[in-house]
């Protein structure tokens, strides 16, 4: 449906740039630098409807909450991947209707979200964290976003062996990744695929030792994702000054038989 | 399941670096450098399994044909849109279970197979292509790979107008997007997103001008990606001396209501 | 000589990031963070000395002003060139012992310098500017760098074009290039170089329409270049998390005999 | 002066896009595609003009040998530093007029005349080479370009140690630059600066941890560049297809006194 509910969440975007992602509830409001946005006014509007205020060229716009934005405004204790790393991997990770997937930690639950999108009504997510905030966390942040029914939280630390076996793919995003590979390709079935975060080189360095002695990993791929960001004027076009210089190496590889 | 099975589209990747994808039909055979496989020995190993060939360090394995792997090696007259760009737009595009999703050009139908697994069972991708031949290499692509039963196919070009109303999302990739735009826009309910593929500069100009006359679309981004592989050697970590200088430019934008 | 003589311009550096570009003065002084620092102490001390400070870990060094810290600091009304471009731009000028340079506009000397360095003794280099008060920001710049005495500035408009002839080489560094280039590549000698600084693809686009036109300019290049920064920490070795996501694009063309 | 004189070393290019660096010796000739250059009718003519051969669109031009055309075209042994990486070495190296040089290893002598340029007629460069194969190709070499007189060739290995001292500033690219840095460093004056090629995360790494423990190097910084070049089509403005990946990071300090 196109028509805000009681209790959606939205996304109120002002034409100033700034950002709110908010549940309406009954009788609740939102002060922005415009105004009060009453929320019983909002209910029963379409998505994408105007919101004015007082004021020349003071507008909003109440949207849904994308994934992008749900990544970028999620409540979190740690780092989250970006959409330029999630999108990539999801790509690599050959994630199909059906699959089932874990990933380690859970952290803020970014990932966690895309991955219930990749898989599908039956396909399965498994997600550990070590944290019982972060699952927490994450749980919360999930009711921000659609996705499916399909994710189950679990608490334990790849590092002490993970007892999931079969699994079609595995998005490990933990601190020390050379220390936890082994035991995530374990989980995999021949033909599964991981996707490794390492943002330092010497995570990558270590990752790769350990993948090469295991022998039963092929198409080892090291990949960086950088996007750039073009001013809108077309008057006058050309990139953003600034660009994020760095997130993260990702490390991909397909499990086989070894023998 | 994880066994090769008669009819099974493989990929069969030889540790030379060559690649593969076949049709595992009874009685066929195929011939690589390192000897002949024969599909009858295939049927009903496990993805993953090795295949062996006569000579030290000649090997091979039987493994899924997966999205990038399908992308990269599908038959097709026209340019594909990269995994690294695919992968982005999908998530700026927003793409939740059950949306309905336009798409022109059909191409060969590499982003086809991103956007019906996207939208997952309930979901609906309808295809736009003006070439019939275009539309046919699409649907025998297509066969090669797993997604949804929610891909329709119609023949026409968007620069005359489609008559869909209410679509959640468009993905416009044709020779002129600055002719299309507006027509594509116009298929959208608000909230809906767009994301247009212009290779050139000159293209960005003009479709930002189009979008910029229009007023019912906010948020227009325009991002480029770039991507970075590394040689794997643990002691000589550093990325490939050559990589991808440029595939296309992305322009990204929500509809709304305007008033 | 490598001591620190009364009216040097050094850069005074302190262990906690922050730079200070100063002219040591008799009975001067610079208050810092850390302290005072009195300039008849610094007079005969050896350029790379340390300078210490009360407190543990707080120490700062005198150092000569490198052309990178010059540019990044100089008093300047207009952008500076980054020296990510000028080192790759003189490079391309082929800029020889002896050879004369044109420049427009001088801005605040940041090119002028390395252009200056690039001649040599023997050579010359002439920089226009509309502005008055630019060529006296510049020239106050050039007072805190050594480079040769073989810089003229004149005031002027490339638009109304120059009666300099023959000129080995023209750095075009102006708002709208695309109404300067022509008379900026009349002033040069076949066989002569230029660099057309272009921050917008609109510009690149004007630029090479004109260029085209005059028939007389070959090997036309057009450049970015991109810099990335690392995090030093040999344990933890990744690039920075932000960068530079642009300055300018860069034309080169040389100069021929068309008949 | 402008004019082809015998012996000259030149750049014909013909506007196939092919290059030929070439010494006009009297009596001499080129076979090109297009037919038969003749030197005795090329020696007097101005640098710039136009060579015309049978058939339309056939036609050369007579340049100067450029800096970047040395660079690309040189003999060599050993792999050469780019043009992007040299440019921004020499300006945070800050070479001045009058500086001390010394460069490790010559290679095939693509950075020597950049340094010889860049400290001018009063500098000097003194660069090492263990290899004598090397020297000799790098004196055969930079008789195709001009530098002042201002080089000195030795032989010799940075890792036995050098004994020049007081030197402004190093150009460090070697094999195994974390065995040469410490030497490399004791032959600066305080102030004086270093600039290390190291293609892989691994020689990064270790350079960075020797200079960490030699604690006499300030404002270390490690950079990579990278560049892309567009298609000059004004109508169709876009960067190239490829480009390059890696050629090589770069590690710049400050020498200062430490106590």
């Amino acid at each position: 449906m196109n028509f805000v509910e009681e209790n959606d969440v939205v996304l109120i975007k002002l034409n100033n740039g700034e950002d709110f992602v908010i549940k309406i509830v009954k009788d609740g409001f939102l002060s922005v630098p415009f105004g009060t946005v009453f929320f019983n006014d909002l209910i029963g509007k379409e998505y994408g409807d105007v919101i004015n205020f007082r004021g020349k060229n003071r507008r909003g716009y109440i949207l849904k909450n994308s994934i992008v934005d749900y990544i970028f405004n999620l409540k979190r204790k740690t780092q989250v991947v970006y959409p330029k790393d999630i999108g990539y991997s999801i790509l690599y990770l050959d994630l199909r209707p059906g699959d089932s997937v874990l990933e380690c930690g859970t952290g803020s639950g970014a990932a966690t979200a895309v991955l219930s999108r990749a898989v599908g009504k039956e396909g399965r997510v498994i997600t550990y964290d070590l944290d019982p905030e972060n699952s927490k966390i994450a749980k919360e942040n999930l009711t921000f976003i659609p996705f499916y029914n399909n994710v189950l939280f679990k608490m334990g630390d790849v590092k002490d062996g993970l007892k999931e076996r079969d699994m079609d793919a595995f998005f490990l995003d933990v601190p020390d990744p050379e220390n936890s590979v082994e035991n995530a390709i374990n989980t995999l079935k021949p033909s599964g695929k991981i996707c490794i975060i390492a943002p330092t080189f010497n995570q990558v360095q270590k990752v790769l030792e350990k993948m090469e002695k295991m022998k039963n990993t092929i198409d080892i791929q090291v990949w960086e994702t950088m996007i750039r960001n073009y001013k809108i004027n077309p008057e006058r076009l050309r990139p953003e000054d600034k660009m994020v210089g760095h997130t993260t190496f990702m490390i991909f590889g397909t499990k086989v038989v070894w023998r």
